[in-house]
């Protein structure tokens, strides 16, 4: 040993190593379940709950055109200001006719009919049909006075110009749709929390609802932290490395329905972190900060998300593989994410805890109610037991089924995930899973 | 019968409906396979072969900073500029060691190593380290010189301020990342024509890529006619309805990666028609019309449709339900699409021909590579063999997997689509499927 450069801790602020190896035994413990304070993990799903029974603001609402309204949730329900259909309509391209002038109807022996005239398109027809009469009638047409079916064409052959022979019976409503028979006046028509997708859209304009009232998007405010950190744009000096997560976390908040806001770079002194959430705070709806690696930059992001508002954390470290290192807060009324510098870590929890609660801020569900989705492992995965696992995995279909082949790699960087279509979840009562098993995945799209 | 009121065909240039009851006779026939002329009903994945073999035009190209490539496609593959990660760094907290002196040691006989310093974040460590010395190294951090391996903290003691004793042996390598052991400097990290998402920007700014070229958004024009057709905002007069497709189809090219540019209502004029289609021509990607309901519109759509340029109509009519009544043209390079003008039939139509089209403009491959999507049927479905047909259905899980039930109902109407969660598929082969059957199925998301 060299005497000379023997290490003494320098840093004040910073843990002893002694100090920092106690506190790792304590949290150690606390994920074996033998402690019960505070800052035992907890799964992702009590940490949500705990999140969400805690306050969340109302969310709030604006009314916004068609155009601008795709991907929005809408907070309260919408009802059908009128039926739709709004007259009764032909679902097929044949003839108008008193079903029961069809009864007994065959080729053999057809029922004749006189064609007093045809319906035109976007208008009522004119007059209407007494028994022993057909109109010629169109797809979507408007139904004639007197008539309660519709034949299909192929089901007539013309005697002459002014007369069909219908070859087989109809009963009444066949071929027709009636007015309000899709949609009564004043039926629930997007259910409250829905997120309006292009049909949903297409139902409105139908009903003539041109304007919706949604949801304005989260603003997410996202700070980085790490003294090693520098933007994509920098060549890193030897020990740097570019931010990753202010890019992923960009675009997974648009995708969840959030505007997001990149806050930069701050360094690992505690006061530039408080002044940059407080900042942060004060212009968004969910501040999200992805600490540094280093257990300084932990324990100040730790500091910084409790000291912020009430009730401050609420939860501290999570049973979630990758992810463990998250902190989930409410500063008076405004969730407060401490993300793990990982970008892989940083995408799961964002997927697990911070995607859900911007659907909560808007008025959704925090889960999506689509059920999830299934593949079966192409070989066996090791986990342990009391900790959810997520696995990156390619998917491929064999025999008309979903296989997930794990990606393994001990690097969990970003480009894991960008070899990978899916993450498989391996749930906490699983002690490893054998090749064969359904396990859930979330696409990575 | 009532001679007064009989049914003369009134205008010129509408098929009578002797020859409209020919027409559908042929187009029948057609459908059976009995028939071999252009007008066929062919397989929705012959007729996008048709198109994307006539000769679409190479995708452009355009360059954007990370911030806009979300969802882009990359017409050509992108490389890694230099290796990642740039310097080997650790996996874990602990201590940066030689694995050579670790051997052998165990809780009861440890080795003793002098700490001689600790690793900064964001900068290289000062000096390395010699036999029988470590070095306080964080996650992320660089390895110092002499160096091979890392040993957790969990598996270290420290003597005093000045050594450690290890626990348990580590192999060289063992929590630590080479330089490059990611990504080395040249390889392929996004492939060609696949579509940027969140991990894929952020791998990019690992390496300090910036900026990406993607494809530009096609734009799409949309087309709506039909004498029947208002616009949303209008009250419709009896036999009108509103338009829906435009609100729809507008959703679904955006969400497909292109621009939707409405050209608003057009009369079921065959003059009127060509003029806007040749107007869209001039300034968009990809041409779609949704058609009237009306023989005549249908009529006037397939006239104008094969009209616009070279070499035309490649597939009328599809074996599709819903969907038949489509039509699939190139006109001097830009694809034309005629969607049946029933909002469920065009949702169909657009994302099994326009959406792929869209992709392969954007230079990826016309289908998604994920595996499709399975469920089990709740219920028997009926369905004719030859004829690929889609039901929308709505999702639950039940014992850990997916069963789709089907919403049945003449109607077709947008409110069929907006109480379901998805559409699945009732392959051509099959003459219906019993309960209980896997089939496939595209999410209504």
């Amino acid at each position: 040993m060299n005497g000379d450069r023997v290490y003494r801790p320098s840093r004040v602020d910073a843990a002893s190593p002694a100090r920092q190896n106690q506190a790792r035994s304590r949290h150690l413990q606390s994920a074996a379940g033998m402690a019960t304070d505070l800052f035992d993990v907890v799964s992702p799903e009590t940490a949500l709950e705990r999140l969400h029974e805690a306050g969340l603001p109302e969310p709030r609402v604006e009314t916004v055109p068609l155009s601008a309204a795709a991907g929005r949730i809408v907070p309260g329900a919408v009802r059908a200001p009128e039926p739709s259909p709004a007259f009764d309509r032909s679902l097929m391209d044949g003839f108008a006719v008193r079903a029961s002038d069809t009864f007994g109807a065959t080729e053999a022996l057809p029922a004749a009919l006189a064609v007093v005239g045809e319906v035109p398109m976007g208008a009522p027809p004119l007059g209407g049909i007494a028994p022993g009469e057909a109109m010629v009638i169109h797809t979507g047409g408007m139904l004639p006075k007197g008539s309660d079916a519709v034949v299909m064409v192929e089901h007539t052959e013309w005697i002459d110009d002014r007369a069909i022979d219908v070859m087989r019976p109809v009963a009444a409503r066949d071929a027709v749709i009636r007015r309000g028979d899709d949609v009564a006046e004043g039926a629930v028509v997007i259910p409250q929390g829905a997120r309006l997708r292009s049909q949903d859209l297409g139902g409105l304009a139908a009903l003539g609802v041109t304007h919706v009232s949604v949801a304005p998007a989260p603003i997410v405010g996202l700070i980085a932290t790490g003294d090693e950190i520098v933007p994509p744009q920098e060549t890193p000096k030897p020990g740097e490395v570019r931010d990753v997560n202010s890019t992923t976390l960009a675009v997974e908040v648009e995708r969840a329905g959030g505007v997001a806001r990149t806050h930069g770079i701050v360094p690992d002194v505690r006061a530039a972190l408080e002044t940059a959430a407080r900042r942060a705070l004060a212009e968004c709806d969910i501040v999200v900060i992805s600490a540094g690696s280093s257990v300084s930059a932990r324990d100040h992001t730790a500091h910084v998300v409790g000291s912020l508002g009430s009730p401050g954390i609420l939860a501290h470290g999570l049973a979630l593989k990758p992810g463990k290192p998250s902190i989930v807060a409410l500063a008076d009324g405004t969730p407060v994410f401490g993300l793990p510098g990982n970008p892989v870590s940083a995408l799961v929890v964002f997927d697990l805890l911070v995607a859900p609660t911007l659907r909560r801020l808007q008025g959704a569900p925090a889960q999506s109610p689509a059920p999830p989705l299934r593949a079966r492992l192409t070989r066996n995965v090791a986990s342990v037991a009391g900790r959810v696992d997520f696995i990156p995995a390619s998917l491929a279909e064999r025999d008309g089924e979903t296989w997930a082949e794990p990606i393994f790699g001990a690097s969990n960087l970003i480009f894991t995930l960008v070899r990978a279509d899916a993450l498989i979840r391996i749930p906490a009562a699983a002690n490893g899973l054998p090749a064969g098993s359904s396990v859930e995945f979330r696409p990575l799209s």
